[in-house]
C-alpha cells in the first residue's frame, strides 16, 4: 500500500512527520487512497519510512486533526474523506465495495502474501518453484535475442492458435516424447497456468468437478472455484495416485475430469511409476474419464528419465497435454502449450483470443528459435546438473535438522520436496514465525487444506547458503514450538 | 479444421483421394478429430488440397465404408468411429459435449470468422484496428532490443503489478497527460483488453450493468457476458455520448460502471468535445459512476491533440485509465496498463497472478525502454504521417464511390470511419459476398446489434493500393445488392 519510490529527505528542513503527512495527503488527493482505503499500519510506516513509531503518529495526528482519516478500534486506520469531496460535497465512490464484489475469488490470503514477499530482496525463499536466477540462461538467450531476424511478425498479433513457426516447433519438439501433434491441434498459450484457466472457462460449467491429486497444485489456484467447479483431492502413494480410490471417487461423483502431474509431482515430487500410468490409463479408458496431464517438469529428470507421458499413449484423445518453458528456460518468457483434439483447442483459442489477444509474439518468436536450434538441450544439461548438486545438498540438509522428527519425499527430478513435520507443529505458525525472520516456506496446506503440518520445499531457487541459513531457521523455530529433533 | 503444413504429393505415385484418405485417418487415428468431430465441407477439403470436388468425394466414399465418418443429412459429416475404439469397444470421449460445456460465451461467430480469415495471405482487411505492417516500428525495436542489457530480471517472474523499472517509466509518461499516478497505482497488463477482462472477473458481479457508447467497442467483446454482466448502449452524437440519455440510463438503471473510448472512439472515430467531457464529469460525480476511460488511441492525433484525459481532472479517483502500446508501437508486445486507486490496483493484480503470473517479463523490459528513451515519440511522428495521408486518400476513395449513398464520421485521429450505408444493404450480405471477393469487413453489428447497415472502416491496416481495390469491391457488391449510388 505504499508508493516505493518516495523516501524521507532527511535534510530538506522539513520536518520529517510532515513529509510523512504531505506524502499521505498526497496518495489521498491525487485519488490514490480513495475514501475507505485502509492505511498500512503505524508500525508498518515507521519501518516503510525508517522513522520512529512516534513520529507517524505525529503525522497522523495532523490527519485526524484535519478530517482524512478515521480509526475504527481493532480496524485500524481508514481514508475517510478528501479536501475535494469536502470542497464538492460529492462523497467520493467507495470502491471498496467494487473489490468485494466481483465474481473471482481472490487468491488465498497467505499466497497473496507470499507473492509480495518474494519481492522482499532480504528474504530467503525455501518453497519457491522457480530456476534460481543463476541458472536462467540470461547470455544464451540474449545471444539468441540478438542473432534473430526480426520479421514484421513478431510485432503484430498471431494467429488465434499462436505462431504457426513456434506450432510447428513444439509438434516436432513433441515427437522426442512419442507425441504426435500437428500444429492445429496445438494452442501457444501465456505459461501452463493460463492452460487451465481457459480450459476452465471453456470446457467447464459451474458445479463441475475436477479431481486431482491430493496434495496438489491445482488446490492452490482459485479460478476452478471461481468458475463454479469444484476440485476434489485423490490421496498419492509413493508411485502417484491411487487408482482404486480414483475408480471409486470417478464412480461415486459425476467427474468431468481428472488434472494429473505424473513425472516429478508438483507439490510432492512424486513420479508416477509405469505400471500405474498403464493402469490410471485403463481406468480413464474405461470410465470416460477426459484427463490434463500436465507435465512441465518432464525434461528436469536427475537421475532417469521418467516413463513416456500418458499422452503419448492416448489413441482416443482423452488427455490434454500441458507444457511449458518457464520451468527449464524462462518464466518471464511467459510461453507454454496445450495439446489436444481439435474441437477443445478451437475452443481454448477462441477464448484466448477473447481474453489477451494471444502470447507476446515477441516471446513466441525467441521461444521458436530457443526450442529449435539446440539452446534447450544444452541448457537442460546445465540445469540437470545444477539441480542434481542441489537435491543433494538439500537432502544431507534435511537430515541433519530435521533427521529425527520429519520426514519428506526424495524426488527423481523437478524441483520440490513434501516435507511432514510432526503433528505439533502448525504450518501456519512455522509460517509467520519464519516471515518474521525472513524466511518464506509454502504452508502444505495451500496444496491440501488437511497437510497442515507440512511445507513445499524447492531446491531450485534459493542459493545453497540461503536453503541452509532457511533450513537453520526453521530448525531453530520448530524447537520453540515444541516439534523439536 | 484442417492440418496446414500437409501437403498433397502430385508426385508420389499414390493416388490423390487415397493420399487424403490416409490423411484423414491419420488425424482421427491420433486422436485429433474426435468422435463427434465435425469434418470441413467437400468443398472446403477440396480447396484445402487443391484437388477437384470428386477426389474429396472418393476419399469420403472409403471413409464411409470403413465406419469412420457418417453423415447426417444437413448437418454435415463427422466421425463417428475411430480404429482403436473400434477394437478397444470402448467408445471414444465426446469432447464435444464439453466444448459446448464451459461457461464462457464463444467469439460471435463473425468474429471467429474474421479471427480466422486476417491470417489469409490474399484478403484484403478492410476493418482492421492495427497498423500496417509497414508502420511497426521492425528496425527501432531491432536497435531497443539489441542495445538491451540482459538483466536477469528480464527472464524470471515480475512483481504482481508488473516490472518497476515499467511501472515507473508509466508514471513519468502520463505526466504528460496531466494524470498523476504513482508506480504503485499502476498495474502492467497483457494488452487493453485484458485490463478489461480483469475488471470483469474483480469488480463486476452476475447481474451487473455496464453502460457503454452505443457503438462501442465493448459489445464485441464477450467476457463481460459470460460473467453475467448487461452492456447498454447510450447514444452518441459528434461530440461523444449523449450525457443527458446517459444520466436517465444511470438512474433508471442500477449501473456499476460506465466504459467510453473519449478520443478516437472505436468504431466511430468521434472525439469527445471537451464540454462533453466537463458534462460527463459533472454527472458522473453527482450520479457516483465509476468510468473505465480507454484512451488507448489519444496520440495518434492527425490535426490537434484531443482535449485533455478526463482521468486528469479525476481528483475522487472515479476512473480507471487504460493505456497500450499496441496501437502505437507493437500489438505483438502485449503491452498494456490500467490505473486507478490502490484497493483496486491490488485487487486486479491479485487476479491477473491467478490467470498468467504476469506479462511477459521480456516485453515490459522493452516497452521500459521504448518510452524512456525517446523511442515512442520520434515513432509517433512516423505514424502521424502515415496515418494522416491515409484517412485523406480514404476519404477520397469514399467520396468517389460511395458519395451519393452512404455517409461517414471524419474521425480527427485514430484509425475508424464509421459508414452508414443506404438501409436496403443488409451488413451480413455485404460481409458474405465480400469475403467470397477477398475482402473482409468489419460489420457494424458485432459493435451495435441494430446498427446493421454500418461497418467499422480502419485506414491504417491496408496498403493504399489495397483499400482502393477494397473500396470498389465493395461498391460493385453494393450495385448488385440495390444499394448504389
Amino acid at each position: 500500500m505504499t508508493d516505493q519510490e518516495w523516501k524521507i529527505d532527511r535534510y530538506s528542513g522539513i520536518p520529517l512527520h510532515k513529509q510523512i503527512e504531505d506524502f499521505i495527503k498526497r496518495k489521498i488527493i491525487h485519488g490514490e487512497w480513495t475514501v475507505g482505503t485502509k492505511l498500512p499500519s503505524q508500525r508498518a510506516l515507521a519501518a516503510r519510512f525508517q522513522v520512529n513509531r512516534s513520529t507517524v503518529v505525529e503525522a497522523m495526528g495532523e490527519l485526524y486533526a484535519q478530517g482524512l482519516v478515521e480509526g475504527k478500534t481493532g480496524g485500524g486506520t481508514k481514508v475517510c474523506n478528501n479536501t475535494w469531496s469536502l470542497l464538492s460535497a460529492y462523497a467520493s465512490l467507495d470502491w471498496n465495495s467494487y473489490v468485494k464484489k466481483g465474481s473471482y475469488h481472490p487468491n488465498f490470503s497467505i499466497i497473496q502474501k507470499i507473492n509480495r514477499e518474494e519481492f522482499n530482496e532480504e528474504i530467503i525463499r525455501l518453497g519457491t518453484g522457480e530456476l534460481s536466477k543463476d541458472l536462467l540462461p540470461v547470455s544464451k538467450m540474449e545471444s539468441v535475442i540478438k542473432k534473430m531476424s526480426f520479421s514484421k511478425v513478431a510485432l503484430g498479433y498471431e494467429e488465434p492458435k499462436g505462431n504457426i513457426i513456434l506450432r510447428q516447433t513444439v509438434s516436432k519438439h513433441l515427437e522426442r516424447y512419442d507425441i504426435q501433434a500437428s500444429p492445429s491441434n496445438i494452442l501457444i498459450v501465456s505459461g501452463a497456468l493460463q492452460a487451465l484457466q481457459l480450459v476452465s472457462f471453456g470446457l467447464l460449467k459451474k458445479g463441475s468437478i475436477v479431481l486431482a491429486e491430493s496434495p496438489s497444485y491445482l488446490h492452490s489456484i482459485k479460478f476452478f472455484q471461481s468458475g463454479g467447479t469444484q476440485v476434489i483431492g485423490v490421496p498419492m502413494d509413493k508411485d502417484g495416485v491411487k487408482t482404486s480410490l480414483l475408480r471409486q471417487y470417478k464412480q461415486q461423483l459425476s467427474t468431468d475430469l481428472l488434472y494429473t502431474i505424473p513425472s516429478f509431482h508438483n507439490p510432492t515430487g512424486i513420479t508416477m511409476s509405469e505400471a500405474r500410468r498403464k493402469e490410471l490409463q485403463k481406468l480413464c479408458r474405461e470410465e470416460q474419464l477426459p484427463m490434463i496431464e500436465d507435465d512441465v517438469y518432464r525434461d528436469l529428470w536427475l537421475d532417469d528419465p521418467p516413463p513416456p507421458p500418458l499422452k503419448s499413449k492416448d489413441k482416443e484423445g482423452n488427455i490434454l497435454y500441458v507444457g511449458s518453458l518457464s520451468k527449464t528456460a524462462s518464466p518471464g518468457l511467459r510461453v507454454g502449450w496445450i495439446i489436444g483434439p481439435e474441437p477443445v483447442i478451437e475452443r481454448l483459442a477462441d477464448i484466448k483470443m477473447q481474453t489477451d489477444y494471444g502470447t507476446s509474439a515477441l516471446s513466441q518468436s525467441i521461444a521458436a528459435e530457443w526450442l529449435s536450434e539446440g539452446y534447450y538441450d544444452e541448457h537442460l544439461k546445465v540445469i540437470r546438473s545444477a539441480l542434481k548438486r542441489r537435491r543433494e545438498k538439500a537432502l544431507q540438509l534435511l537430515q541433519t535438522y530435521f533427521g529425527g522428527s520429519a520426514h519428506w519425499t526424495i524426488p527423481a527430478g523437478g524441483f520440490y520436496i513434501w516435507i511432514t513435520f510432526p503433528k505439533e507443529i502448525r504450518v501456519h505458525e512455522l509460517f509467520e514465525k519464519a516471515l518474521k525472520r525472513n524466511v518464506l516456506i509454502n504452508p502444505g496446506n495451500i496444496y491440501d487444506p488437511a497437510a497442515s503440518s507440512c511445507i513445499r520445499f524447492s531446491y531450485a531457487y534459493s542459493s545453497m547458503q540461503d536453503l541452509e541459513k532457511g533450513i537453520k531457521v526453521l530448525a531453530e523455530i520448530m524447537e520453540e514450538l515444541g516439534g523439536s529433533r
